[in-house]
């Protein structure tokens, strides 16, 4: 499950309590599954494939409101156009490297015929970071196998972090990246809502990381820990966002660019490489498949959604640096190593600025 | 109220039936009202406003769902952007010339507030086109007073055409242009729905104007009629599009583009100079002012929704070719004359291609 | 090359003159391969793939710059985050069916890794339309090496058009549709611009098929010709549009959203299932792969843009139409039979409309 | 000038040098100009306006490009359509409190029309944030006179902060705010840039206010410093970016965007009540009212904004900053109190955490 999570080093993020599982999981339905491809013959391969179920195994015929926000469109994620006309989320997510998008969004489809039956086309969601440095990206390592395999597998409770799934072979501040999590409960009037974040976390240079506020990045120099990058190619993240707040599609596009503000915390500024594209999405309201009749939405007013945003900053921002804490030195293409954020000098850094 | 309507003529614009009064007002709640300044001294004025109620006299309190589309955004239409965040359409609508945006926009606050007496802000929405080749225009006519009694004023029923308030000075197609308004019914398994169509209308050259399909900018050449353009300034056009479906933002949204489809059948492309913004609404859910607890909105399936896009193009089509033969010729700033669409000769040349 | 293009049967749009092809390849550089895939066994196939290449062989090292517009966004196209960040075209377009967008999406990377041999990424262009009514589309036909082939066979000179390439198995207003093509040189102050439209065709309901304004759709009723739709799918269309006219990025997608007024002449009305996405570009500056100093471009100034908005507009209405009389009755999966638009009726009903 | 810039309380943010002023100003041409209105009688007044222009005096014939961004649209911004359709900035940028925005608008345009004599329309910018905590916002105060004085009187060198001009009555993070600016130059392959920052702010809750990732707002309780609020009204903040840098409309928008991250490092998660909105403009190309002919335009690479992003953000944040240290202490309508943040307090919670 990772080296370990920020809470575990006495680092917590803002005010706000977590989930059970401190997880996009702790959003009840919402499951997420990794099929993780780490070999060094005939190909080196450091990458593999995470799927986010936002309705249990059924988000097919029991669709989803969600929206999207692009903060830097240097990526690619299928599948939105529909998500932007219609404000919904009709298939799981997979999240994979840049070129092996293609062959995890039509397995989604495939793998929605073989289970459904209909005569119908899918809009599968599919996004992508570059995990090029250490994987041997033009191998096309993943099949359709893989990503039958994270379907399947997907589970709720606790996220595997860091070196898994789609973010196997991602790097983030020049550290080793990859898989984070974090949740909030968001206490309202309206009672209480969870917001949970997921990140595969690929972006980022090193001076520009900030833990808790703290210029991390500044004190880890060179010197200290060498970079995971010799070529100016600043990756990208991407941020799912998730609640079970009543929220329209208008609203979870608010949320989708709230996750903005959690990422700028940690040191992301949407680098000119970086595709940093966030999807969120509600599980309250439920569209069914084929309906054809009037049917009720519940909507939280606009005025309640402050805790809500409050949250996903916070979850977002932990999140990061979860897959950060996580995330172990890697050696993969061509003898590169992507040296994990070495969690001692965290700790000794943040206790020099008063934070421990 | 205007020269003729279309149908008065006995062109029939689409398949679908109009509602009663063949207007924006068809939608039950939206009322309209317009305030005519037509004056030689001190300086010319031909211009005026138009307000739209999308609920009686009471938006503020019980506000609307909404949705904004640019199809060319040479032009100004304020508080749009939340509109645009919110999905929320909270104030009426003014429609008014370039130049008298600002004080129609602070009018409306200044209403409002005389009104309710609250502590709070308003971002209205105000939309213009430019009506300075009749009017005077930087004699800056129009006062807070004459905005206050478009809103007495504003009634349901019959809406009046041609050149009366914000379209008083207007040109549409090198004709003399203005208020246009039309309506269509919707029969979906989900019954009938009404969709309304209001334009203040000041775009468009001659050879591109299409009557139900037949070229007649074509054949009513200069040699006819002479243009009521010396300069190629193309003018703008505002759409409104009102229903009473059960719409959330998102769909309002595309209601609000689908209104381009009925713009492109008369012959608009959105020339570089026009401001062709288009504001589509539905009444059908309630938001209440101040509301801070969970409520329901009823939302009809996306699927249900080609009756409506149908409804919406040949609506906004009509209420187009509507300004145009309800506007009479009209003489001003500095003599300049914009000739009437030729009634007969419109007759003549649709029965030449088969249309009467 | 298709039954017949719509000229030769005397019907003419608009008032501009076309260029020598009257295709999307009259625009210097721009050529366009197919890839058919016709066959009964094992399955059903009636599909195919076609390539745009906006720079001849190569664009991936001398960009152009691009914009995008979605109409109705029920489909997909892939790679747009990026161009709508940055303005530039990096790849060849790819159109193909609705489950074969990730395959040819990955088999763009693999090519242009294949001939470039640089450690980058890629974010590919594809868009699709689903072909699942006379295509098995669940078979999955389409393969890299088809890609390929249609890459390496991309020609400038005429446009196949009809059942071809990514066309093949599509179907447009209730006839067969498929490829069409078509362009417009607008005379300027500025000298001549070549616009040239290329559309794959797969949207729309017979009685709003309009031919030069003639409601052909109404008067060929089921009747007289049956329908090739048995459910109430609508299909897609993408359109893409090219000029040699130097547009920056935002002007392209002025360019862009000028498709709808074609589209809409015809009889979109951008229906719900339909996903009506369209790319403008234009070939006059030239954007060196990892250009790192600073560098001119031109520009036409906004005020010279009329002639190209309007030369779209009738390019995009001619393209979808000269798809609708080259396409030939094409039976498929299931038995199923898709009519094509019956020449002699077409003739007969615009002669009696005053068109021939 | 207000009390203290946060650079002369010893407080550095980011690594990146400052311009001459450390303000908006430093981009050669750039002018801001303030009219402030306090006052007692008739009815309290705690208001005005700034003006920003772009290009001295003359941004009407040589013109700017530039890009918007909406984080959170709970604001005006007014003309903002003409500008994301053609990429051009026309006339100056006036900001205000929300229901002065109408009179600035059309005050912008008659001042523009005294000075041309031209037959033409404007659309301009103006911005807005509420006031009416401090201020008797619906005495509707400013005046076109109160417009015209601070277009004539904007200057360049240093930035009057604190309460001045649109700023004067507004309120941060429940500390007094208002206007602040900053820069930084970009060192870069292609030379040096400047990127400037401008705020009217008026935004945030109290806990979230971070000063170099300090978290001063939560350090800083009640007990301490009683709120500037007694009601859940979140603000709003308006940010102008400005470079000399050469980038075309897409890549100035890309900069607005970027204002997110300074923002979001101070404590901003766009509030739902809070009109977060940026605007972001390049001088380095000029393009001349009424030009007709092609034109040549320079453009920085994309690969190369990097250090533009990280200025952006580095100049914004420490914007905010400014506005909190300069603006004092301010007793307004219904004798509300609305406390300055107080800088010794500042500076011991900063050693405190180790950053003095």
């Amino acid at each position: 499950m990772g080296r370990a999570r920020l809470r575990d080093l006495g680092i917590n993020i803002g005010v706000m309590p977590t989930g059970e599982y401190n997880a996009i999981t702790d959003v009840p339905g919402v499951r997420v599954g990794h099929c993780t491809l780490i070999y060094d013959e005939p190909r080196v391969a450091r990458t593999g494939v995470t799927v986010i179920q936002p309705r249990g195994g059924d988000v097919w015929d029991d669709q989803v409101f969600a929206g999207f926000h692009s903060f830097n469109g240097n990526g690619d994620f299928t599948g939105t156009h529909w998500l932007d006309e219609s404000g919904l989320l009709t298939t799981p997510i997979a999240l994979t490297n840049t070129h092996q998008v293609g062959i995890a969004r039509d397995a989604l489809i495939a793998y929605e015929f073989g289970l459904r039956h209909v005569e119908d086309f899918a809009l599968p969601l599919v996004a992508e970071t570059y995990d090029g440095w250490l994987n041997d990206i033009n191998a096309f390592h993943l099949k359709a196998e893989h990503v039958y395999h994270a379907l399947e597998n997907a589970v709720t409770g606790p996220v595997e972090e860091g070196n898994v799934g789609g973010g196997t072979g991602m790097i983030c501040h020049e550290f080793k990246g990859g898989v984070g999590s974090s949740s909030r409960v968001a206490r309202t009037d309206n009672g209480d809502f969870v917001v949970g974040a997921f990140v595969q976390s690929n972006y980022g240079r090193r001076h520009l990381l900030r833990v808790d506020g703290v210029p991390v990045g500044r004190e880890l120099g060179y010197d200290r820990v060498p970079s995971a990058r010799t070529a100016p190619i600043e990756g990208s993240i991407i941020v799912i966002v998730a609640t079970d707040a009543p929220l329209l599609p208008t609203q979870c596009k608010r949320m989708a660019q709230r996750a903005v503000t959690g990422l700028a915390r940690v040191g992301c500024i949407g680098h000119n490489g970086s595709g940093d594209l966030m999807l969120a999405f509600s599980t309250a309201n439920h569209i069914p498949y084929g309906q054809m009749t009037l049917f009720d939405v519940q909507m939280l007013p606009h005025n309640q959604m402050n805790a809500l945003f409050e949250a996903a900053a916070e979850a977002v921002e932990e999140a990061v640096l979860n897959a950060l804490t996580a995330a172990e030195t890697m050696t993969g293409f061509k003898n590169r190593v992507a040296p994990a954020l070495p969690l001692d000098d965290l700790q000794e850094i943040m206790a020099e600025y008063g934070r421990l």
